[in-house]
């Protein structure tokens, strides 16, 4: 520990005024309802748990925060692997449940070398073993008996599932599997928790029956002894290297040199090899693994909110507590003005405060969605069992909106993930120089959070997918094949005025706002069927256009969800008139910067007109601005994010910014390096080294 | 060092083709000629500079970089003390120019805590010395017999420099000045070199005489002793913390209690005291100092194309090694197509392509234009003294050139730095998952120059200053008082044709592409003046036109200095046809893609019509990219980065990709590592850990 401060330092006292003080100032100001807010996004059950397992774990010092950022990545990851078997031992002793444990691990807000056991390996053995084979590995698994990881991706292939290299052929002679890697490009990569933690994994590999190729499936297969920890033979594996963040996790490489497994280590409640006619039986209802995507990804679209609202609240407190430069027509020495003050400054982070709320109520209304038809078809699918009449009829409906779920997950996913990405980015900057500092808070979760824009589907890859629905969509709609479902419904909208054209009231009306996005969507949507279908352009000349297809898609969706979320009775019944006024706001804001920003959109489908564009970007965008700008504070406030999630002086929620800096600055142990600082030695410093040495 | 692969992983080979043939065909497929470009970039004595450099340094162990990004802050930043010392030492030994200094310090790609030493303190004490300060600082900085830095910034105040809150009083009766930090928020803050390194440093201060304050002046303090190195005492001095990038540089803070330092320590170039009667005298000519700050944002612009370009370089080359997915319209088994065929990956690289040529190019013009100016001025200055006549108009033509090249750098130099920093993100993201790989060589470099974005100026900030040139531009031209420099003819050029509208035939006629930029300047910069001089609105709630006219304007800057070069002697006759004409390809992509990205302002500015952007997004853009294209490996060879800069397994000049990037994954330090990975004691894991512990 670096030489404590001496007497004179202590006594000093940041300039007036202190941050807590402008802090309290702007909770003063505003009346937004901070623990109803607060109740409504995570409710209170949540917020009492956030609470109780923070106590449990401040208290333990192996969860301490404050060499974090110091530490090379040996010693990290080594303290990581220690906070994920304390985790999993309080676990435990405290009977967590499953809530539980997700909160312990969203406050430590770091990933461990358990990360992917944790998920991917026990989910994956759930949700496509047989009971037999439960037995066998989940509830070793659960029990940290045994550790494993999914093993998809490779070395030469990410997003294209069906190019994997890895090989897994069925020996009919003596009922095994063979795994192998006949190249270089087909060892596996990025595994979370596979480098150094694993002793088993679940190897995607390309299944081969007497020469023909099955397509990937999912395999156990043991990698390293249970008792020495040490690789097994024809299996070479290792920790891939330091990444731009998660350096806390083993991602790792896995070669197999034509080792043999058993025929009950192909996971096999959707398809399995048949051990007596060594048929292959082919997948049961491939929907359910559809189904499943479509709920991580519609996850990742619910997290997003909260991703960025670290960001955003760490911002927002620092703009509210930074004073920089005197308003410039302000007369007299009225001392300097709150960064926050600054409409450049209001520009960036008031609409990603209204990001926030929208990508948070959008995820909430497509986890509800996708419960309810996950509900409607697990009874369908009962009915149809009982034989008890309209099944088929429901099944198709229940299909028919997945399919729309799965199109507007990929979206969503897409928008999500880079909306929050970027968006950390633009708090981190708005901090100006101190954003830079590790103790910011921001960077290192930004570097944490950026590979969500690229795994569950790249970002780019996966607008394709939304694109190919949209136009399927479209072309039923025109063969007068549209369904009931959102998607047609806005289509159909669109054709049946579109010559006629738009005239919507975005200023005066919102429910025009959302119209207006709606009609964007549809139009370039039928713009790119043209280019498709009757141009007869080739799909990979479309695909910029797709992206933008996706993304105006996905925004209406957002503005919509936002906007039902707003107006719902669950939202302005649990809220006073005022609070809930504001968000409304929110929901302007978030819709008219969008519109603004993506104008040219909006002006060539007609949506809207020139005029509505001036109109929208000097006096409704800089008005909201105005009108939120009070109340700032106080809707970061209500996410309830502790400080020790924060982990960040800027965003402390006391405003005592500045002498936490100090305190951390002054204790990191570079403080305890003496330098030489000179080039030379004592003889040549002295005369200078005008020789040449 | 990890056990080495066994015989059966060392026999792998990546899938065919390997990168090396695919770069083989990209390069047999374009005749760019990559020798004639790179020298007319850089100068052949450069390359051949950085050559001769690059195997001084890659002879030297200390430079060794495979551990760059696995080691702790503590360990980094000694290393690095280590390579700044030999880089030094080597200079001497070689007798090394500044050029030679500078290109070995771009080698090695990484700061070291001499480097604010070697740069701003041995500048500001050059340019802001008197010649006795020379002998007593200078000649001993030089020989690294002190070390310094230049103690700015403060924890509460980056941007407002007049806010600094150090204090540095004149004692008229010992002759001395009392340097001294009233509060906790005046420590220096953010200093480079300070932390652990410098014995000295330059800090501004305010100035006090008899209790009149005269603003920040810089003195020279020591902090450190020249033996022990342990700070004097009354200075409490250390270094900051972990940073999101520029980790081995010893970013320091610094606080005084009343320290007392001799008149000489106050650099007095410009102003001083007299010693006799205690009066402060003026600065001599205040317009120097600008061009300083004009000089270091102009070589940021010319810097910034060479920082993209390293991004360009690795994305581009894996890019065309990595393949994915084959092309949706192939009909049979046609093999995976590479990356950079996709449409999606071309529209986010291409045009970053072009714009590290485009900014290299304005750099260059912008330091042309501004050595024209200061040997003009030096001339007019001397023909003043020696009252030659003519004289002041001179000078006064000259101050009106510096003053649009001070505001022409602050605005292109946030655009360059902005678009070099964000640019690298999109390089590392069109690297798929690889490019999260520190291997990948882009994110340590992207993390290493975001600073650039907030340091001479926040990128922001600068924009006002733009702004309001352009304002009293305006001003001066509406009054018939413009000058004939650029600024004032676009303004005069659009209020001689507004009436009558633009018509400008942006897909036939390139001259016409920059008058539309120069068009929609104008455009704005009149409606801004509207909005301020007319409609009297606030300065802060136009802070958001301001920055789009500072963006607009530099836009046009840009695409202006690109035009001139492709079109220049210098450039056609330096190259083949079609070296040229790819180059001239490269400035239609830079101008048009930007074109559409920021549509809705040509549009509203009636620069061009909703018919020419279509035109331009569906067909001019498209086209633009498929020409391109075949040329794009051979456009960044051109650059001649050397794969030791570079430091990518992704970017290798070879395209050997895989096996590099196995290669240093196996060898990373953390395969040393064995893990205990059971979070219970054997007894507990026999048996399950079912019971509470």
């Amino acid at each position: 520990m670096p030489s404590p401060p001496p007497d004179w330092v202590k006594a000093l006292k940041p300039a007036e005024p202190h941050g807590s003080q402008l802090l309290q100032q702007e909770r003063a100001q505003s009346n937004v309802a901070v623990d109803r807010l607060g109740e409504l996004l995570h409710t209170k059950e949540a917020l009492d748990r956030q609470q109780h397992i923070l106590s449990i774990l401040q208290a333990e010092e192996v969860f301490d925060k404050s060499q974090n950022h110091t530490l090379g990545r040996t010693e990290r990851i080594q303290r990581s692997l220690a906070k994920g078997k304390r985790l999993q031992q309080l676990s435990v002793q405290h009977n967590w449940s499953q809530e539980e444990y997700h909160a312990a691990n969203e406050l430590l807000a770091e990933p461990t070398p358990y990360g992917l056991h944790a998920t991917m390996f026990l989910v994956t053995l759930r949700e496509q073993g047989t009971p037999e084979q439960h037995k066998l590995f989940l509830e070793r698994a659960q029990n940290y008996q045994i550790l494993g990881c999914y093993a998809q991706t490779e070395l030469g292939h990410g997003s294209n599932v069906r190019g994997l290299e890895t090989t897994a052929t069925w020996n009919p002679e003596d009922k095994t599997f063979t795994i192998n890697s006949p190249t270089l490009t087909a060892s596996k990569w990025w595994i979370g928790s596979l480098g150094r933690t694993a002793n088993h994994a679940v190897v995607m590999a390309q299944l081969y029956i007497q020469g023909k190729n099955y397509g990937p499936h999912p395999f156990v297969v043991q990698i390293r002894d249970l008792e020495t920890h040490q690789p097994l033979e024809n299996v070479y594996v290792g920790d891939i290297g330091p990444k731009f963040g998660y350096n806390t996790m083993d991602n790792g490489f896995l070669l197999f040199n034509r080792v043999k497994i058993p025929h009950v280590n192909m996971l096999a409640r959707f398809s399995r090899i048949d051990k007596e006619t060594n048929q292959y039986m082919r997948p049961a209802s491939p929907s359910l693994i559809y189904g499943t995507l479509t709920w991580v990804r519609s996850n990742i679209v619910l997290q997003s909110g909260g991703v960025l609202a670290r960001g955003v609240t760490i911002a927002t407190r620092y703009c509210a507590v930074r004073q920089q430069f005197q308003d410039r027509d302000a007369t007299g020495n009225v001392g300097e003005n709150q960064v926050l003050n600054y409409k450049m400054v209001q520009i960036r982070l008031l609409p990603l405060l209204a990001s926030m709320y929208a990508l948070h109520f959008t995820g909430r209304g497509m986890m509800r969605l996708y419960q309810e038809n996950q509900n409607r078809m697990k009874a369908a699918a009962q009915a149809a069992q009982e034989k008890r009449g309209a099944g088929p009829e429901e099944l198709r409906a229940g299909a028919d909106l997945l399919a729309d779920l799965h199109a507007t997950s990929c979206g969503l996913k897409a928008l999500a993930s880079t909306t929050a990405g970027e968006g950390l980015e633009v708090c981190r900057r708005a901090c100006g120089g101190h954003g830079y500092s590790s103790y910011s808070g921001i960077g290192p979760w930004y570097s944490d959070y950026l590979p969500t824009l690229t795994w569950e589907g790249d970002n780019y890859m996966l607008t394709q997918q939304v694109a190919r629905y949209l136009l399927k969509s479209a072309r039923a709609v025109l063969a007068g094949k549209g369904t009931n479902n959102d998607t047609s419904q806005i289509l159909q909208a669109y054709l049946a005025r579109r010559d006629m054209g738009a005239s919507f009231d975005i200023l005066g009306n919102d429910a025009d706002i959302v119209a207006a996005f709606a009609w964007r969507t549809a139009h370039l949507t039928f713009e790119a069927l043209k280019h498709r279908d009757v141009e007869k352009r080739s799909w990979n000349s479309l695909l910029v256009d797709f992206w933008r297809l996706s993304t105006a898609h996905s925004q209406y969706l957002v503005v919509k969800n936002f906007y039902e979320a707003v107006t719902s009775p669950e939202v302005t019944g649990a809220l006073d008139a005022e609070t809930a006024g504001v968000l409304h706001k929110l929901f302007r804001l978030y819709a008219l910067h969008t519109l603004e920003r993506e104008a040219s959109e909006f002006f060539s489908s007609s949506a809207v007109t020139v005029r509505q564009i001036g109109l929208t970007q000097n006096n409704a965008v800089m008005k909201l601005l105005d009108e939120i700008r009070p109340h700032a504070v106080r809707l970061v406030d209500s996410w309830q994010i502790p400080d020790w999630q924060l982990d960040s002086s800027l965003g402390k929620y006391d405003g005592d910014v500045y002498p936490d800096l100090f305190r951390r600055a002054s204790q990191n142990p570079v403080n305890d390096l003496v330098f030489d600082p000179y080039p030379w030695n004592a003889a040549v410093l002295k005369n200078g080294p005008k020789s040449k040495l």
